[in-house]
């Protein structure tokens, strides 16, 4: 009997299978100096336990992204091992932040599947689940991956795509118990603007930029226990080259975007994400944010802000696509999110 | 009079004597992070402090290995400075998991000599022992070196060649209080395979592979407190590449184990190991385990199994040693040691 | 409205003004094991709580570098990111050990401006003071800097330099409190020289060196959220290198100083500094020290020593200037420090 894991083919998903995905993870103040360490993550809520209390919390959670990274890297062996690409994100949200001492894992469940008209592969949708000790949902989101077929020989399963919303209506967005920006200090947070500031459409660009460097993207994606192989093992891809872990991507942009959105400081939704083209070494990576939406919720003095976050390996803002609709082959990442912001 | 430590040279050792080594360390969450950062570890008693308690321990200890380089760490100075070369290790056991909050510290008793016929060298052995705050054993190990004469004008020392067990025996491996893998969830731990599962003669290639970075290597023996020189210092060598800590390829190959080995949880026992050929940067590397015994335990639902852990810098498994007897060049690694499973 | 941080410009500075600089931190194991694993660092005090309970302080501290590291880079977006140059340290001091838990924040007084006669930048000066989350005062130090005017067409200010002693008096060091070195472990700490056995004019070579790679001093000069970019982007400076944190050079060298001043324990002073040079990758960073001075502190067993510390990337340890007057080019660093040692 083989006993390493080959992965799941395309045929071995059928909708309404779930998924108990592997390797519980506890979390320390380890976690939050390693994620300081690999990005330039500034945003104070994470990084004080002080200022988090003046805002309602008990103290600093994990990074918003740190969470979903650990609960994403848990479903690779399950859900990617043999995917040929991550298609999409939606419908995610935060449900409750992650303190020290708090275990995560995770589960998923198959939504959807439709397999490709070449035969040789299928688009499998799954709700991913973070939970922690308690059994409580701590994230969830929908992502959809192509994955090749093992046995090109058996028929396609019947075709379910699921119905997924463009983005999460503000009203279904979780504001954690107790959050309150009344008292917001902007003096330490780093900049003086509030929700109220930010309109709709506005674009800004995040200036700084980060060039990668090997070490740093596999120290990352190790943490997350994410082990698919194209991110370490520069023998795995034609070009020798390592394939770096989109979820780096999201995490040095969003890091970036402090500077013009230090104040959207948790991440509550992911309303959609595309990793636009490959990140390898040695490109400098830079970002631009775009506002999108903005809505007010019922906590005191907390507004959300919808934004767009789009990472570049080129040096002009603003980029998005070229004439023919698609991604301009710089655009690494375009990243729609709900954040929450003092009023 | 000098102040900096020159090491010790062949002479400066002598049977009995007792070295008590520096640098006391306490560990925390933070050593755990790294860990997870540095190596694809994934055994999920070491990851999750719920998934240990399931198992009967008080939370998740530190990796065994991450133990094990602390205490060797403390050794470099008063034992491998001067050395030519590491030849060897015998009859180490893990006695107490390693907490949070625990301190850690060392001492080698000598206990044996032999001086080489060139007259410019000799064997030292010293058996280690890493103590915790309580003064209790955590682990001990035997490790041998060749360490450089420093007067070659002195007479040999009597040679005594200690008698060293070709195995721990099974009997002897200690067993954590308390250890119950009884409720053992394999489905969290990530393999339905049991210690029933594995047939004496069995091999397992463990399929993944990482390419070597400096800046993680030095990263990982630093955090040990090793700071022999020929880790960090690119002039130290005459190709102008760091000679990369065997405990790094030691750890990387543990960690690569998991995929088909993922309840191979606890080492308890280290019967021997080679580092074959030296690790530098670049090298992609693999590991490959054969199953060499097994054994019962008086543990509920604990059993004993040991196991040959190879670590290859090639790409074909089960490639141990040439017609010549000798190892083949690709081989880094050929360890030998006892882990606990569920059964 | 521009909602990213320009940073400020010479005509930004008046004396008087006091800056209170955003992000405060919480500190945790996390960052003692990440700066364990940056830096060759082995000082017994900050590695083990024991050992520091056996010295009469209640845990480990933070390294003292570490603290100066993270209240420093918090002065970066609003002293130095319109800076051509760091050109002196003075007058600092340690007054609080940092402890896991404790949340730094920062503020500086601007006590001098100076515009040069080019009239496009000038000098301006501040006293920084690193805060604990009960706002008492953990370290302050002066430092100016050279600035970009940004409207050249201002008139230059009244030129304030303020008096700075040319290094704290002794009597002026801050013992901690209960610090005792009287049942000192020189076992322990690695060597077993103390206070009385150093002389002033005496000078120590280091011995070791460490090849400095990318992705270490990037990690580490982010753990201190000091984002300026040119230590992150190849783009930023016209030779495609980044530029290495001056603070790096500063820790690896104090690291390295272990091996001849292990017990040179605790840093409470800073008399001066100059990044004589600067380091870019591949350099091998070696270092040596030289005792400027020798005072007796009440405190029991504790002596106090002032060291001046030297970090070259070449391998001739006490060359420090040319005929000239000038640093030699292989000089990267020049610091004189005061710190505690066991009598």
């Amino acid at each position: 009997m083989a006993k390493t894991n080959p992965g799941r083919f395309f045929e071995d998903y059928a909708v309404g299978d779930v998924l108990h995905h592997a390797v519980p993870r506890t979390v320390s103040g380890g976690e939050r100096a390693l994620y300081h360490a690999l990005y330039p993550a500034r945003h104070a809520l994470y990084s004080s336990d002080e200022f988090a209390r003046g805002c309602g919390l008990p103290a600093s959670p994990l990074e918003d992204l740190a969470a979903f990274h650990m609960v994403f890297g848990k479903t690779v062996p399950d859900v990617s091992l043999n995917a040929v690409a991550n298609l999409g994100y939606a419908e995610g949200r935060w449900h409750l932040p992650v303190y020290a001492g708090d275990t995560l894992r995770a589960e998923s469940e198959v939504i959807g599947v439709k397999q490709n008209s070449n035969g040789k592969s299928g688009v499998v949708y799954v709700r991913t689940r973070g939970l922690n000790q308690r059994d409580e949902c701590v994230l969830d989101y929908v992502r959809w991956v192509m994955v090749r077929k093992g046995n090109l020989e058996l028929p396609a399963p019947e075709t379910f795509i699921p119905e997924l919303n463009e983005a999460i209506a503000a009203k279904d967005l979780v504001v954690p118990d107790g959050l309150d920006f009344s008292r917001y200090d902007f003096s330490l947070a780093g900049e003086p603007h509030r929700w109220d500031d930010y309109e709709v459409g506005e674009q800004i660009d995040h200036v700084d930029g980060v060039t990668i460097e090997e070490a740093e993207h596999m120290l990352a994606t190790r943490l997350w226990q994410n082990t698919a192989k194209v991110h370490f093992d520069t023998t795995a891809r034609p070009d020798g080259s390592r394939l770096i872990y989109g979820g780096h991507v999201i995490s040095m942009a969003r890091a970036l975007s402090f500077n013009g959105l230090a104040n959207a400081q948790m991440i509550v939704g992911l309303n959609g994400g595309a990793h636009a083209n490959p990140c390898t070494f040695g490109m400098t990576i830079r970002a631009w944010s775009e506002v999108l939406d903005k809505a007010e919720t019922s906590a005191p003095g907390v507004g959300a802000i919808r934004l767009r976050l789009v990472a570049t390996s080129g040096d002009a803002p603003f980029q998005l696509k070229g004439d023919d609709g698609k991604y301009r082959s710089e655009v690494l990442l375009d990243l729609d999110y709900w954040a929450l912001m003092p009023r």
